[in-house]
C-alpha cells in the first residue's frame, strides 16, 4: 500500500527543503557560535540549582509567576544593566524577553512591516535580518559604512531621496555597537546625527545591540535609545554573545504602547523558562565579571586569526581590527568570488560566511567574507586559515605562494 | 519635544493591543497550567547538574552538537517512549523538537496551509488551534463528538460533502487521546475508521497527542500514526502536561520529506537548549515513574472538582468523567451564557474558559465551559467552584439556591 503523497498538499511559496545535517565543518568560521571555554558552566549549574530550589514549582504555570513579558528578575537585571552599561532608562515592564534576538526581529517586524514597505539598513548587516526582509517582501535600502559605521551623508541622501519619492521608511535598522559584520562602533556624534535625521523624517530607529557587550576597550557609547529625546527608538539585545547562543534568550526594550502590540503576536505561550530563570539568577552577581574575561579570551582568538591571515594570505587579506565581538570582516583580492570560495572551502572542510550573504550590495561584497573566530580553538583557527588559503590559491591564484614560502623561510 | 507617534506606522491587520498583566485570578481554572506539587524539581535539578557538567560547553554552539532537529538524547528517548507507549515506529531523525506544541502547530500549518484552504477538526477543540486557523484564513469544518470522541458518521458525511464541492481538506486535526476539552479517548475501531476515511479521500491526519500521557487507567490505545499502513499521519506531542508547561518543549513525528520542509521555516536558530538537555537527562530514568504519580494526583483533583460541582451546582452542572488529563468539560443550563459568566466570574476572582472559545459550534457550546483542575489547590478548587456558583446564580438564576441549602443542611 503506497504512502500518501504530501507534495500536492504543500503550501505555496515554501523555501526549498533542508538537506540532512552533517555536523559542522572541520574548520567552522560560520555563524555566531561562541567560545566553549568561556561558557560559565559551573556558574550556570549553581544558579540553576538555586533558582529551581526556590521557584521550581512555578514551572507548572505558563509564564511562571511573571506574566507574558518574561521572568521578572531577568527583566529587572536588564533594566539595571542597560542603565549602567548603555545609559538606557526603562522599567522592567518596558522589556520583553524573547526566544533569542531572532524572535525580537520577528516581533518588531511583525508590528511594523507590510509587504511592499521600505526600511533602511547598514549595507553590510546581519544575514538573519536580510533574509527576513526578503521573505517579508520589504525593500531594504543599504547605507554604506566606513570605519565609524553607517555613513550619515549617505543616510541623509537616502532619506531625502525617499522623501522626494513620497516614501516613508518604516525604520532605520542599525547594529551600532560592534557592528555585524564590520566590527565598527558608531561614535556618539554620529548617533546624534542619526537621531536628528530620523526625527526630521519621522522614521523610527531599530537599534540592534546584540554584540555590544563585547568591546575590547570596555568603553561602550550611550545607546541610541538612551540618547533619544523623542522616543522613536526600539532597542533589542541578546545573551547569545555574552553568555551562550544555545540558550535562546533575547529582549526588546520599547514603550508599552509597542510591547502591547507585540504580545498578541507572540503566540508561543512564553519563551523557555529555564534559561530565563538561570540568567535571572546568574547575571546579577556574575555578569559583570564574566564578560570582561570572555572578552579577553575573544581578543586572543582574534589575534590568532589576524596573525594566521597575515601569515597565510599576506597582503591578499585586508581587514580592519574590529572594536570587539566575534567576527572579522575580510577583503580578498577582486579576483576572488567568495560565494565560490565558500563552496570550494566546504569541500575542503573549512566553512566561511561569503560576503554577499551579509550585504545589500552584492558587487561591493563579492570578494569579502565574514569569519567567526570565537568557537574554533587557536589551533583550529590556524589550521583552518591555512586550509582556506590553499583552497583560495587553487581556485583563484591568490594568495601568491611566494609570500607564504618567504614567511615560512623567515619563521 | 514630543515622542514619535508609531500609530500610523503599524502594520495592517494587527490583533488588538494586550492589556497589562494583572496576575492570575484568585481561582484560576483557565489554561493548561499543571499541578505545582508534581513538578519534579529535585529530579530536574539533579538532571540539569549532570548534563551541564558533562555537556555544558556545547551551549556555545547553536543547535548544541545535535543539529536543527534538536537535542539528540531527547529525540532518542522520545523514539523509545513513543514505541513503548503508543506503538509508533520512528527513528530519532524523524522527530523534530519544537518550542512547545504551539510551534509544532505553526510548523505543520506553515508547510500545508494557504489562505482559503479547508481543514477538518473535532468541533470542540483546543483554542490555540482554532485561533490559528482563523488568523490564517483557513476554513475549519467541525465534526461533532460523542463520548468516544469524533463521530465517524459525521466525518464521513463531511468528507463526502467536500468531495461533492470539489474541495480537498488539507488535514483532519484530531486530539484523539484525552481530547481537549472533552476528555474522551477515540477507541481503536474508530481510529481505523478514521484512517480508512482519510485514505479514501486522500486527506492527511494531524494527530495531536499533547494530553495522551495522563490517562487514569494507564491504558493508552495505539496512536493513529502507529496504526496507519499508508503514512499520511503527522503526530505531535508535548512535555507541558507530563512535566511542566513553562519549559516549552514539544515535538513533531513525521517523515523526513516533511521535516525537511519544516526546518527552513523554523527560523529561530533552535529551541531552548536547557529544557531539551534536562529532559533528555531526566526522562529516560524517571519519566516512567513520574507520570503515574502525577496522574494519581490529577485524578484526586478531578474528584475534588466533581464533588464541588455536584455540591454547588447540583443537577445544573452536567459532565462526563474525563478519561484523563487536566480539564473538565461542563454543561450548564441553557439559560447560562458562559461568555457572560466568564466576565462576571472574572470580576469575582474566578476565571473559567467559556465554551464558545473551544468550539467551532458557538451555539452548541454557548452554555458549556472548560475548567482546568490541575493547578489550583484542593481548597482553591472548592472555594472557586463555590464562588462560580454564586456568580452564576446571581447572573442567571441557576443553580437553584434550595439545592445548596439542602446540601449544606445535610452535610
Amino acid at each position: 500500500m503506497s504512502s500518501l503523497d504530501f507534495a500536492p498538499l504543500l503550501a505555496a511559496g515554501l523555501p526549498p527543503a533542508a538537506g540532512k545535517w552533517n555536523g559542522s565543518a572541520t574548520y567552522s568560521f560560520v555563524g555566531g557560535n561562541n567560545d566553549p571555554d568561556h561558557v560559565p558552566v559551573d556558574g550556570l549549574i549553581a544558579a540553576m540549582s538555586a533558582v529551581l530550589k526556590r521557584e521550581g514549582t512555578t514551572l507548572s504555570t505558563y509564564g511562571l509567576a511573571s506574566g507574558p513579558l518574561g521572568y521578572r528578575p531577568l527583566r529587572e537585571f536588564l533594566a539595571q544593566k542597560l542603565k549602567r552599561a548603555a545609559g538606557i532608562t526603562c522599567t522592567a515592564d518596558e522589556i520583553l524577553i524573547t526566544s533569542g534576538s531572532l524572535q525580537a526581529l520577528d516581533l518588531v517586524n511583525g508590528i511594523l512591516l507590510n509587504r511592499g514597505d521600505t526600511i533602511i539598513t547598514e549595507a553590510e548587516t546581519y544575514q538573519g535580518s536580510l533574509n527576513r526582509w526578503t521573505r517579508l517582501g520589504v525593500n531594504a535600502i543599504g547605507i554604506p559604512l566606513d570605519r565609524d559605521g553607517m555613513r550619515m551623508d549617505a543616510l541623509a541622501a537616502a532619506l531625502d531621496d525617499l522623501k522626494q519619492r513620497g516614501v516613508r521608511a518604516k525604520y532605520i535598522y542599525t547594529i551600532p555597537t560592534v557592528q555585524n559584520p564590520t566590527g565598527t562602533i558608531l561614535p556618539e556624534t554620529r548617533r546624534l546625527d542619526l537621531l536628528r535625521l530620523a526625527e526630521q523624517h519621522g522614521v523610527p530607529i531599530f537599534e540592534d545591540d546584540c554584540y555590544a557587550d563585547l568591546i575590547w576597550s570596555g568603553e561602550r557609547p550611550q545607546a541610541i535609545h538612551a540618547l533619544s529625546k523623542h522616543g522613536g527608538v526600539i532597542h533589542i539585545g541578546s545573551f547569545s554573545k555574552s553568555i551562550a547562543p544555545a540558550l535562546r534568550v533575547g529582549y526588546i526594550v520599547a514603550e508599552w504602547s509597542l510591547l502591547s502590540r507585540m504580545l498578541p503576536i507572540k503566540t508561543d505561550a512564553g519563551s523557555g523558562a529555564l534559561e530565563q530563570m538561570v540568567l535571572g539568577e546568574y547575571c546579577p552577581a556574575h555578569f559583570g565579571a564574566h564578560v570582561p574575561a570572555l572578552t579577553r579570551g575573544l581578543r586572543r582568538k582574534l589575534e590568532t586569526m589576524m596573525d594566521a591571515l597575515n601569515e597565510q594570505f599576506g597582503t591578499a587579506a585586508e581587514f580592519d581590527d574590529p572594536k570587539g565581538g566575534i567576527f572579522l570582516w575580510v577583503k580578498l583580492p577582486d579576483v576572488v568570488d567568495t560565494m565560490k570560495l565558500y563552496q570550494a572551502g566546504l569541500a575542503a572542510g573549512v566553512a566561511i560566511n561569503p560576503g554577499p550573504e551579509w550585504s545589500t550590495d552584492k558587487s561591493y561584497s563579492r570578494s569579502r567574507m565574514r569569519l567567526c573566530f570565537a568557537n574554533p580553538s587557536h589551533e583550529a583557527i590556524r589550521a583552518g586559515v591555512a586550509t582556506l588559503a590553499e583552497v583560495c590559491r587553487r581556485e583563484f591564484g591568490v594568495p601568491d605562494r611566494i609570500a607564504n614560502v618567504q614567511q615560512r623561510a623567515s619563521a
